[in-house]
C-alpha cells in the first residue's frame, strides 16, 4: 500500500475526531433556572478539556504524518499497528467528556482524570509500536532518513509517554494536577519539533 | 471513473463510520446515585463493541483498498454496488449501539445479537458481490493480478460470510456467543493476509 | 482552483452527510415497557427514509463527480454556486429525520413530507444551477465534452426536479405517496445513467 | 510538508464542522402539544444561524485555499498557527448552537450574541496570524505570487475582523443586530473576491 491511501484514511480520522471534541461543549443549563453565563462558568472544565484535547490530537496529527514521511514501505503489520493508534484517536472524545463530565466531583474525578491520562498514555504507546515497527527493518525506512535521527525520535516518542504516566499517578492527589500535565505536554510538544530543523522539511 | 475518486469517497465514509462508533461510549449515569466506576461496569458491552466493531470496519477497509488496487475500471454498476457495501458500513455505529444497549437483557439481547451479526452479514455479502462484480470481466481486472490469487481472494470472501452466518444462529443459544463469534472473525481477518505476502504490495 | 479541491471538500461533505443519516436510526423504546421488536416494528419510516436519503445522497454524489470531470475551469461563482448544493445536501440528515419522526402522525405527517421533498427539490434546482453555469461558458468546459450530450444532461437535470415537485403535491394526498415518490426518483436514477455509457468514461 | 498533507486536513475538518451544523435543527417539540409547525416557526433562529454559519465556514473555506495555494513552504510554526484556526473553526457549530438556542430570551440572547460574534472575530484573526506569518517571509511564498497583491489580501484580512468587532458591540444593543452584522459580512465575502480577477485562476 502507498502512503498517500494510509495518509488520507488516517488523516479523515484525526479530523473527524478533533472536530467531534466540541459537540460536549456545554449549550442548555441542566437547572433552568440558570443563567447562560451561570452555566458556563459552572462547565467550565468542557472548554479546558476541548482545549487540551484538541491541541493533543492536533500535535499527534503533525507527528503523524512527519513519521509516515520517514517510511518507505507500508506492510499489513503497520496497518494493523497504525489502526490500534488510530482506535485509541478514536475514544479520545470520549475521555474527554469524561474528563469535562466528572473533573469537580470528589471521587468520580479521580476515575476519570485516570480515564483520561490513560486514554493518552495509551495513545502514545501505540504511536511508539508504530514508530519502533516502521523503523525495525532498513527496507522500511525512506532513503533520506539519517539513522541517527531515528534513534532521537524514536527516544523522544518513548520520553513523550512518561507525561502521562505522571498524569496517571497525579490524579491520586489531584485531577486538575492531571489536567494541567497534559497541558503542559501537548505544550510541550507543539513548541519542541521532533525533527532537527536543519533536516530536509 | 478513476479509482482514486472512489477510494477517497469510499475512505471518507469509513473513516466517518469508525469514529462515529465512539459516540456510544456511556458517559453519565442514567440513575445519579451510581459512581462513575460502577457505571463503566454496568456499562461493560458498550466497550467490547466498540473495539469489536472497530477493528472489523478497520480491517473491511483494509480489504476494500486492496480490492480496488485489482481493479483497474470502475464502471457506474461498480459504483452502485459499492454503494450498497457503504450502506452497509454506514449502519453499523447504529447496529453496535442497539448490541451494546441490549446485549444483557434476556429477550431483547437475542434480537440485537442477530442485528448486530445480521448487519455484518449484509456487509460480507455486498463486499463480496463488489469484489465478483468487479473481477468477472477481464477488463475490470488490472493488468498484474494474477487469475489464481483472484479465484482465493473471492473463495475467501465467501468464507467471510460464514461466521457471520454462524453468529446470528448462536444468539438463539447466547448473544455473548454472537460477539465472541464476530470478535474472532475480526482477529482471523487481522492475522491471515486475504493476499499473498509474496505478492507486489 | 483546481477540480481536484473542489472534489476533496464537497467528497468529505457527502461522506459526512450521508454517515450522519445514519445517527436517526432509533435504539432505545421511548416507552421502557416495549420490547426492542415492537419499537423497531413502530419506529419502521427511519428505516425506509434512511434507504432512501441514503441512495439519494449516494446517486447525486455520483452526478457530482461526472458533473466536475466535464468541467475544465472553476472560478469563484462556480464554489460558490457548489456551496449553495452543499447547504441542501447537508441539512438533508435534518430533513430525513423530520420525516421518519413525524411520517405516520395525522397533520404533522404532511408538513414533514413536504420538507421532506422541498429539501430534494432544492438539492436537485442547485445541481441544475451548477450544471447550467459551468456549461454555459465554452471555457468552463472540458474539451472531450460534446456539446450535443451537455445538451441532453442538462434536460435531464431540469426533468430530475419534477419527481420532487410531484412530491410535494402528493403529500396532500398521503405522505406515504411522498416516500414513495422520492425512492422511484433514487431507483430511476441509479438504474438510468446520465452519461451515454459509450462516452468515454 | 507540502501543502496537500495540510490542505487535505484541514478540508476535512472544514468539511466536517460544516456538516454538523445541521445536527442543530430542530426537530421534536419540547412541548408534546405543539404541532411540527408552530414548533419550526418558534425555533426559527436555528434556521438563521445554520445559514449563516454555513455560508461564512464556506467562504473561510475558498479563502483558506486561496492563502495555502500561494505559499511555497509550510514550516512547522505555520502548522501550529493552522491549527489555532482550526480550533476556532470547530467550535462555530458549538456557538451557532448557543445563539440559537438562546437568541430570543432577552439576557441570554446578548450574551449568545457576543460569544456567537466573538467566536467569528477569533476565527478572523486566526486566519490573519496564518496569512500573515505565510506572507512575512519570502522563502514562504510562491514564485507566482505579487508582493502588491498580498498586500492588499493583508489588509482585507485586517478589514475582516471589523464587522465582527462591530457584531460584539451591536449584541448590547441587541442580539438581532449582531446576527444580522455576521450575514451581511458574509454576503460581503461571498461577493467580492479576495483577489484580483485577472490573477492566475
Amino acid at each position: 500500500m502507498k502512503n498517500t491511501r494510509l495518509e488520507a484514511f488516517s488523516d479523515a480520522v484525526f479530523a473527524v475526531a478533533i472536530t467531534l471534541l466540541a459537540l460536549d461543549l456545554p449549550n442548555r443549563p441542566i437547572h433552568s433556572d440558570r443563567t447562560l453565563l451561570s452555566m458556563l462558568g459552572a462547565e467550565w472544565p468542557h472548554f479546558a478539556a476541548y482545549v487540551v484535547s484538541f491541541v493533543t490530537i492536533g500535535i499527534i496529527w503533525v507527528n503523524h504524518h512527519e513519521m509516515l514521511r520517514e517510511a518507505a514501505h507500508i506492510d499489513r503489520s503497520a496497518l494493523l499497528l497504525n489502526l490500534l493508534l488510530l482506535l485509541a484517536i478514536v475514544e479520545l472524545p470520549w475521555a474527554t467528556s469524561v474528563l469535562a463530565t466528572h473533573l469537580t466531583q470528589p471521587d468520580d474525578g479521580r476515575l476519570a482524570a485516570v480515564i483520561y491520562a490513560g486514554s493518552l498514555l495509551v495513545m502514545g504507546a501505540a504511536f511508539t509500536l508504530v514508530h519502533a515497527y516502521l523503523l525495525r527493518d532498513p527496507r522500511r525506512r525512506a532513503s533520506r532518513s539519517i539513522e541517527g535521527a531515528q534513534g532521537v525520535a524514536l527516544r523522544r516518542n518513548l520520553a513523550g509517554i512518561l507525561p502521562y504516566v505522571l498524569g496517571c499517578a497525579l490524579a491520586f492527589v489531584s485531577p486538575f494536577l492531571t489536567v494541567g500535565a497534559c497541558a503542559m505536554a501537548a505544550v510541550y510538544y507543539a513548541v519542541h519539533p521532533r525533527r532537527q530543523p536543519d533536516s530536509s522539511d
